[in-house]
């Protein structure tokens, strides 16, 4: 279900083993190529392919897409909240449904830059609220394997406005893809865990293998996500269990 | 323009006396007439008229969806931000932006709980960048006076899922009203400035007279609104002074 | 009853429907005519009038005077809280009387600025504890019809060191009026909810015609607001409710 | 000089090697003999003599009276500001004078539990602004040699309510002390730097032997503290230096 | 050189080329055989072998030891830092030093729990000092590949107080190893990213398969840390630069 | 017993009338003869002393060791925590503790600058969690009395690398000391309360006599320091009462 669509006693009335999903994603940019809506836009269609896939089981709601993106701030029309703005959303979001009964939570992010702060709040809440069932990833976790295989370029993994994130635009939303300003860009970083801006990085704000997107590419790559998400969802739902 | 569809060279290449206009919204109970996204469907409506109208002035942001709505968190499915959250997301949005060279910023606003958080939140903003050109407003405080001309139920204002909101999602988004389910509701104040919960003054979330409403109502104040908010706009992207 | 001259088991002893009365000001300029301090004057006058006429309903506290005025810094010796501080300041002093068994909190404020914050914070303190009756207003809110019929100039309205507040002034305080000083001032805004430094919109500090003033209409102002604030705040002793 | 009466122009014209005082006190329980805003009254009230002496070297600014004592908050009509509130509100009153040029501030305290916070919030002020001239004292420092000569009782220093605040009271406003209250109180605590609330280590919320105090005492103490700091604040007005 | 020992004219001399590095560990549970002092303990001697070896390059301050560690609160002993406070030491740590000229950052961090924070504390340092060289890792990155083909058991990757980490400390501090204490420990989690506390997925603490630790094992993997710390800490000492 | 040795089995099963150590210090220019960890080693070496004379009463902490130093970051090597961050990061390690059910906390302090901070942080606490049992003080409190008698120089009292800290150094890490740059620095402040920067009364960094230090001296006042503490912390041990 989604939420926004809902009235209250709609949503007063749903099972509260329900898995309330929030995508998270940015308004940063990406490259001369792909729309600053990219992420917010992959992590909305994601999340809502799975709500079609399994509506019954989840509580879709809004996507936060102001995102944590200061490292994009050189490049015009990228917004970024606060790392505290950021993780005052996402926890009053939660904190929100929690005070409705609803108890289990997966975050499904389409921005890396909101990876460390996504795990922040959680923790937070998790231990202000030890009995919630709280996760969260990026939905490009769930094709990584398949990035590996199906991507041509040298970068083997999802990079920003790169072989991979072109393909799936490509397939979700082909009208907002610039062909023609397609670009392969990025440079490489020799020690781990170095904390750069893009426009130290990049030429233009991409990294990767722009030329190389092809929509069938951004298929598999979607439907793959998709069907791990399903499954993991669906294990949250049924009533997920710690391993022996 | 639309921001969220652009690319930030399309951006970098806006004249700098281009109006940005952000709406905020909320994701709260709407009786069990409307769905809690009304507020933001609305804001995002009214700012998409003006921008379809004079989109050459005009910067539009995605939508802030969720707004401080604690007095509605009796209802299931109502998100509150904190009141701390809230403003740094306001704060972080236009800050972003005004790196980037942008510095008129007008606030349109779908939900009354916002109005004293973007009130302290623009103020800051001014303290900090005191050449910024900053407003905000409801989009309700264009078309306040057609209310009491139209409206026919005794609360001559805007109040909540009553007679003016349910007419003007007639208008926008007649499948999302529950036609069915619409009743009249809330309890009158009799001092001034009193803070309550919705669940505290009415029975089911609603204030006002929604069984009046009509679509043929809510065009007309939806028009009216989206005309003075092209003409205020149009003002600050002028060149707008203060009057003599 | 004065809070401050009280003792502990003095105010230990009060009946807890007594309604605490918190008058809220600022210390900024005010033009070339008036003292920085007039807004805590008159919010603490009107305060101690209604004390006067009800005083066994009320527990007056002493008045928060550090208001939010940074839009008033340009002009020396305007002092301004941060947001942050004025939030904090008015929430403690609930708070503290909160614990002590007090449960019934009206804010009079004397200060445009500080309305905001006012609505901020007792909202907060509503989510916090959700059975205190919280309630705050400006005095001039009380007067505000009267100041249609009574002002002479074109505002019809308390602005700042206006007709209004310098007659206000003339009746409470006049040997801190500089009457050789009086000016009209203040620029007309075409746009509403526009923010606004006073030194943006004002010559020298003031808002309307302070050359009307005189100290019967001040009185008029006055009596009025306190009549209005004595049968307020009497309701709210009384066992306020809200209206079918 | 008083702010609180004066008007912007006439701050202005203010020589800038001024010395600003800003009294601290507080509203928190004194026992059953002395009013809650006993630290208030007589930090007030010692910098208005100091101002009286030397009013043309000086600007005193209202007395900031919610101080910081949640260890007083058992008691009916204590007031505490939070750490932080407290914090903001010291930091912003001198800012704002700051940006009018004044660079000299002096904050004469009237209560124990302001000291370590005022020392807190000018040391973080003179990090952000390191050519302010910053100190702060209690009043009670400047006789505190007199207190070991004056006092009867085996306390041989201000305390609570005690000998000596009250000798200071019947002197400074003999109207506001319970007389027939008078009580000795107290516990003493056998390791240093212990941290208690007032109703842990007292009965009543008196430190010390109220029962021995007399106004002359109080005039004695209040003439030391007032000629001590005349002498401080003329120091720092005449430029004050660092000693070889 | 160890900034602990030495003096400020001795840090003065230094050439500002000098990569700062910053020990980032933990005070948390390890389950029953190790001492919850073990992320700290590693950290400093994976650093302190590094300055061992390259002294002249670096400059190394005391260990962060006070972690994020609220997923192991369950258990006693067991410190964790608030998010909010371990993210001002980080940022204070280093501005300190940014201050003196310093610009060349290195967090080599002990405990997993931390890497979230260290990425946000210096992405937000970035913000501030676009100029800064910030970086940050986990010394265990440096030896991940060897620890596949090391370890002996399932789990081919350092866990918490592992069959690797156990390993470690026999090499670095057998005397705080209690070999008779030795178990292993730990269940899976079949969906990825969702947030535990150690008291929910273990039984004693532990995770992995700490029963087949050696203190040769040990030696190989701290070797190789070392050795690749070393090698990344020159990079930036000689000139790091981004590839092509 | 020290907590950073121990499994968290062994502290799980420690007598809860336990009393907590923590001790503070900080990394701050002492000189040029003083390493910048000096008041770290003074309060950890005072605490390990104690600990090693009633180690079965006592848990004592790691040493928070990055205090608040900002009135020293001229000098190059001077770290300094935020004041917020060193507030978090003490109330973080005894709520950490006091969840484990222990109770007596006692903070040992070897950095002036930290002491309003413990102040306000214990008093923070001990709002939070009443029936804590909390205090504070400089190990130097323990040997006041010492000083005045042991010290020739004219300063009588502990100040910054002076006689008695040179002293306390010479005896307790005489490697530590650079004998050969010792010196006597610092200028006397006229007012009392006044906030300074060490760059603004020393000429190099320290204040007082330290070309009269002794290790003899230092012995002296390390074991009355050392003496007072452990009858203080055995007090609290068992069972410390209020007098009468």
């Amino acid at each position: 279900m989604k939420l926004a669509d809902m009235t209250w006693p709609e949503v007063g009335a749903l099972d509260r083993e329900t898995v309330v999903i929030i995508p998270t994603g940015s308004n940063e940019q990406h490259g001369p190529h792909l729309p600053v809506f990219t992420d917010s836009i992959l992590a909305t269609a994601v999340s809502e392919a799975v709500e079609a896939k399994i509506g019954g089981k989840i509580l879709l709601t809004p996507t936060l897409w102001l995102g944590a993106s200061s490292h994009h701030l050189a490049f015009p029309g990228s917004l970024s909240n606060s790392m505290a703005g950021y993780n005052e959303a996402l926890k009053a979001a939660i904190e929100s449904l929690h005070r409705h009964g609803f108890w289990k939570f997966y975050v499904i992010n389409g921005h890396g830059g909101n990876t460390s702060l996504n795990d922040v709040a959680l923790r937070e809440l998790k231990e202000l609220h030890p009995n919630l069932l709280l996760g969260h990833s990026g939905y490009f976790t769930y094709c990584a394997d398949l990035c590996a295989e199906v991507l041509e370029g040298p970068a083997k993994m999802i990079q920003h406005s790169c072989e991979a994130e072109v393909s799936l635009m490509m397939h979700v939303r082909p009208d907002l893809v610039r062909e023609d300003k397609l670009r392969d860009d990025g440079l490489s970083i020799p020690v781990p865990g170095m904390i750069h801006f893009f426009d130290e990085m990049t030429e233009e704000g991409s990294r990767g293998y722009a030329t190389l997107a092809t929509a069938e590419k951004g298929k598999r790559l979607f439907d793959k996500a998709v069907d791990g998400l399903v499954n993991a969802v669906s294990l949250l739902h049924a009533g997920y269990n710690l391993g022996g």
